[in-house]
């Protein structure tokens, strides 16, 4: 990777006298300013465009377990210096939603002195045009080495009641619904969303707290998202509401013992974002999370690229079939129990001959893996009892061939891919890593979905604690070292890490399609997502769903996909992943082979996005070029409500000719009532085209543009 | 291995009606008695030749997090059946205090069902001639799959307020000094123990809470012993005392929730065991603890040899020398921290010319090993603040020339041992195992010394709970992979699991050597150690210090080994272990050649022992024949008074003539005012002879008696 252009201008100012320091961003829409109050707290407000977005917050952290001096790390403090500077420059990721990111920002640096202690705290702001970041920096001195955190106190203080798209603050997961409703309505909403449905792990903190990217919208149009980037080595950051004011403060996932961070100087924190803008488009645009992370550290990244795969997984998610091989046994020890001499139930869905149907489905269709659910023994008994030794990652059932399919794959061009459910027994998996990947490597294995379902092991630790958040990141450096790529299910939501390890491939840490069998998720989840969810990085949402009536699959499963088949292929654009799944089973896309066609053509990788209509909770447009091609793909997907999406081709090279294929829900489609209901017309446009097309509720569109030499007679004509 | 007697009779008897079972050992002189009380409690009894060694004592557990049903499985059982049999084998360990062990016993196994909740728990009862042997057994069973215990509720009620030799309880530190007391007087005795003395990581848990092996003597003579063996994937036992009853119950050590212990049936408890017997000296013999052990698992044990080495590492425990390289740093971060442009504070033990010293003084003196502590980066910033990544176990200071020394060494036929302080930070540990292992492998390093100082990570949990068992086990198998012995320093106390893991070829885990340097052991500290930490497995009691005067090495430490010479070499015997140090530094053996000797010439493996004389607490005279080979060394380790050791010779085999070299205190001599004193003496022996040899306050003799073809004129004979 080149980094074409890069300018630093450093400022150093070294004023004693006054307490205000002020940053504007580079195009001068934000404006920030700290200042230090009369008991020496750190204040920092932000303004866009002269609307408050932060109005005067204070900062800093509660220290625990202090030996000597103050518990305080939150007033007493005076400005030793500040410095402001301006950076700029454009990198290319790995992968991404375009080849080229810009990151330009003014930067200023206030270096705090508590009188009393002697403590040196910096505080580093980056104001970009579409938004700010901030972290906490703690040189080495002697009077703090080593710290604990009891709680971080930054405060994030909203003008006012801002409409919220917002899930539970949880420790141990992130799979809710999303709730729309105003600040002053969380409390009263929260317990029913976290009482709705149990999840296999579960610690809710308090009636106010609320996860991040949390995505606002003010009375003024204003659109404020708050999250963090760059999260290593600390906890993840909740936000815990004053209601009655409408102030934010972070909440750390504390530890076993109920801390929230063991620090040792010099350490930074995580940066502290809000990305603001008066369009909603801007925030899907919004590259802050990715620029304040380190540049990539591996040196060789040829072995990484995006992947359009598919899976033995849904008939498991529905009950359709099984991940255990037998229900012989009340329980399982690895090594002392005998697999061969078990009855096959006879539902189990990893078995050799299906596998080979999925590769063979997979290879006809141009995808370039199949994932494998259940292959691998102990999962009779593998959660809900805190057992320690539950998997060893590398036995086969005894109807799983491993050799045999992983050679009858590679004959047809197929990557197998790994799967590593831990059951959060994070011990045991650690001691297995070096082995299980490995056992990958020998096998050709480049890519591995793990997953961390239930109660945490070590015991007391939680999902999202600096604990953990060390651990998701070592399983990643580590399997860099053998050259695989990780999909991390209920890992710790991303903060824009993949661009430091792009062989972080995806996450899934939201609410993903497998609830859609497990009571469904609500109409307009996916637009609520590119804004909450996507803020941190790619999810492995795992679209493609075509038979919304899960009972198709399991006559005891009454659960419907609350989506349009439109609205899924939309989602192969709008939920951008370098991981694209098509989640349904091979049976069911026989049945639909036209909008499959879609599935198979949609690209993975991407010179640049557009970003056409945009609004949360309602809808979300985007257009996008595959990377190193000529080819665009737009998807629309829509809300509950039904509407007319408004795309000007306007992005396509002009003079041009191409041929655009809508994948569209039609009148009569309904995401409760028609949801299998779909059209698919073929249109000749150019750049000054305009697509008009009509979404259902819970619908969408999907639309591939190719540039087209052929006869145009016999095709429409958009407007 | 061969086992050349085996003989099993089971009798199943099936016997409803009675609530009475009963047992005798081989030779009748035990007794127990088992019974169901009328609420269902299991209760047994224990009587050695009509007295009374455990009173009726109820049997159990408290189950936690019990999700239906009873959280009582201590009382409401009935008895299903029962069944009894016998058992003798002879084995041969991999190295040990006899060529041959033989293991006897007859043996019951009572089968109780819990009415109330259909729970089936076994136990199983071992009687062997000197002592008995208890576990619980839980079958597999559709309503006892999972579960959580609570407390551990096995009570051994003693008949009377005996005298105990016992260390206070505690979850993190077992290196306390020993106090000699009746029961009735730990509770006023306890806390000044506890307080005396700092430890990196200690947590008492009760005033009347004391550790295992727990040695006893009753009123009548009665010599009692209570431990466990075979403790794996279980946490530590500790007794906690009521002594208004003189009844002790079973205390578990807790993990980071409180909880005692996750099991999964089918499985089983530790044996707890009660060695016992009217002279002590049968104590000191038993091999009772290695007989509850499973028999060998590895497969090839050729690479397992007894081990006796030097180290660098007493110049450190004075203070003389230092384990950190600089002075230079605040703190370390691996990987960051420059190591190679900081200033060497000049007193860096484990530099290249030291160890060379240490390497000739080890070749020249006939040594196998040179162990050197402080090797690797990292010291600087150790211990005490709770740091994760503290150590690498790769990573050589700058003026450590691991090659060269490794060469060095190898040319004179001297192994480097390896040392590995995790610091407690064990996940880290465990994520370098491999690595580490691997390194040493590849650099010809066979033997490792662990230690685990400090609290430990993941933060919570204890050194003795299941966790940290579970570890230290994990960890022998792993080196077991790697041809690697095993020394782990810190770790929960052996329960004879040498036996299964011959490579785990010792522990420390009581107060050692280094303790003289800390304020010193108490004079009478050796007479114990026999009784208690030696019960469940070899100790590297690392003796062998001719200073006692720890100011010589550095004038600002005033601490005194509270020994003399003769004491110190008398150790190399009565304290059996397959390692032995000499833990002095060069310098100081050279000025004592004569008293050096003893330590070069005695054994460190034996084909059997007799056990002279042994009073706990106040003395301990150990005679071992060498495997193999026809030389005896004896040892007499004394108290803090002066007395008078008698040994009859009738050991050695009739009719050969020996030359005994007596290293002995002189009449002078004192550990208080003169521990320097020794005489040495040769004397012509055989089997008619008897040594009667003075023993000073603090002090001891040790012998060597070589079959001796030479010229008799010169020499004593002993009477």
């Amino acid at each position: 990777m080149k980094k074409p252009i890069l300018i630093i201008v450093f400022l150093t100012l070294w004023i004693g006298f006054s307490t205000a320091r002020e940053l504007r961003s580079p195009d001068g829409n934000l404006f920030l300013k700290f200042t230090v109050e009369s008991d020496g707290t750190p204040i920092y407000s932000l303004k866009y465009k002269d609307m408050t977005v932060i109005a005067p917050s204070s900062m800093g952290f509660e220290l625990a377990k202090t030996e000597a001096g103050l518990s305080s790390l939150h007033n007493g403090f005076s400005i030793v210096s500040h410095s402001i500077g301006s950076f700029d420059e454009t990198w290319e990721p790995v992968w991404g939603e375009e080849k080229q990111i810009r990151n330009r920002y003014n930067e200023m640096t206030v270096t705090l002195r508590q009188e009393e202690t002697g403590r040196i705290m910096d505080i580093k702001f980056r104001l970009f045009d579409d938004g700010l970041g901030f972290r906490y920096e703690f040189p080495e001195q002697p009077g703090l080495v080593y710290f604990v955190i009891g709680e971080e106190l930054t405060r994030f203080a909203m003008a006012g009641d801002h409409t919220a798209f917002w899930i539970p603050g949880d420790y141990d997961t992130q799979e809710y619904d999303y709730t729309t409703s105003r600040l002053s309505e969380i409390r009263h909403l929260s317990e029913a969303e976290i009482t709705k449905q149990p999840h296999a792990s579960q610690t809710p903190f308090s009636p106010t707290g609320v996860q991040t990217a949390l995505q606002m919208k003010t009375e003024d149009g204003l659109y404020i998202n708050i999250h963090e980037a760059a999260l290593v080595n600390y906890s993840c950051m909740y936000l815990d509401l004053d209601d009655e004011n409408f102030v934010f403060t972070s909440h750390l996932v504390p530890d076993a013992q109920g801390y929230k961070g063991y620090m040792q100087t010099p350490c930074t924190t995580p940066w502290r974002t809000v990305i603001v803008s008066d369009d909603a488009r801007d925030i899907l645009a919004s590259r802050l999370t990715l620029n304040l992370n380190e540049p990539c550290k591996l040196e060789d990244t040829s072995w990484i690229r995006p992947i359009k795969y598919m899976g033995v997984w849904w008939e498991m998610i529905t009950g359709m079939s099984t991940w255990s091989y037998t229900d012989d046994f009340l329980s399982v020890q690895l090594g002392h129990t005998d697999y061969l001499s078990a009855r096959p139930n006879g539902r189990h869905g990893a078995n050799t001959d299906n596998v080979i149907k999925y590769i063979d489905f997979a290879a006809d269709n141009g995808f370039d893996a199949v994932l494998v659910e259940g292959w691998n023994i102990g999962w009779e008994d593998w959660s809900g009892h805190s057992k320690d030794y539950v998997f060893d990652f590398i036995t086969p059932y005894p109807d799983f061939d491993l050799e045999l399919i992983r050679d009858y794959a590679a004959s047809k061009g197929i990557e197998m891919m790994m799967h590593h459910e831990t059951s959060s027994s994070v011990r045991n998996y650690e001691r297995h890593l070096d082995k299980a990947y490995r056992f990958m490597a020998d096998n050709g294995y480049r890519s591995v979905k793990s997953g961390y379902v239930g109660d945490i092991i070590p015991r007391g630790e939680h999902h999202y604690g600096q604990w953990m958040v060390n651990h998701y990141l070592h399983a990643v450096e580590k399997a860099a070292g053998y050259k695989i790529m990780v999909n991390a299910h209920e890992a710790v939501r991303p903060t824009g890490l993949c661009r430091t390890y792009p062989n972080l491939i995806g996450n899934e840490s939201a609410r993903g399609t497998e609830f859609q069998a497990f009571g469904g998720n609500k109409p307009n989840h996916t637009t609520v997502l590119p804004f909450t969810r996507l803020i941190g990085g790619p999810m492995d949402y795992t679209p493609g769903i075509f038979e919304m009536d899960i009972s198709r699959y399991n006559p005891d499963n009454h659960s419907r996909s609350n989506t349009t088949i439109a609205n899924q292929l939309s989602l192969y654009v709008t939920m951008y992943s370098p991981l694209q799944m098509a989640a349904d089973i091979p049976e069911t896309y026989a049945r639909f082979p036209d909008a499959f066609r879609f599935i198979r053509d949609v690209a993975v990788d991407w010179e640049e996005s557009r970003y056409i209509e945009a609004e949360p909770g309602q809808y979300v447009t985007i257009a996008r070029k595959e990377k190193d091609g000529e080819r665009w793909f737009a998807g629309s997907t829509n809300g509950a409500e039904g509407r007319t999406s408004v795309m000007p081709l306007d992005y396509l090279e002009p003079g041009i000719t191409y041929l655009a294929t809508v994948y569209s829900d039609t009148p009569e489609s309904d995401y409760r009532t028609n949801p299998q209901a779909y059209i698919i017309k073929e249109y000749i446009v150019n750049e000054k085209s305009v697509l008009e097309q009509y979404c259902a509720p819970g619908g969408g569109y999907a639309v591939s543009i190719i540039p087209y030499n052929g006869n145009t007679k016999g095709y429409k004509k958009l407007k």
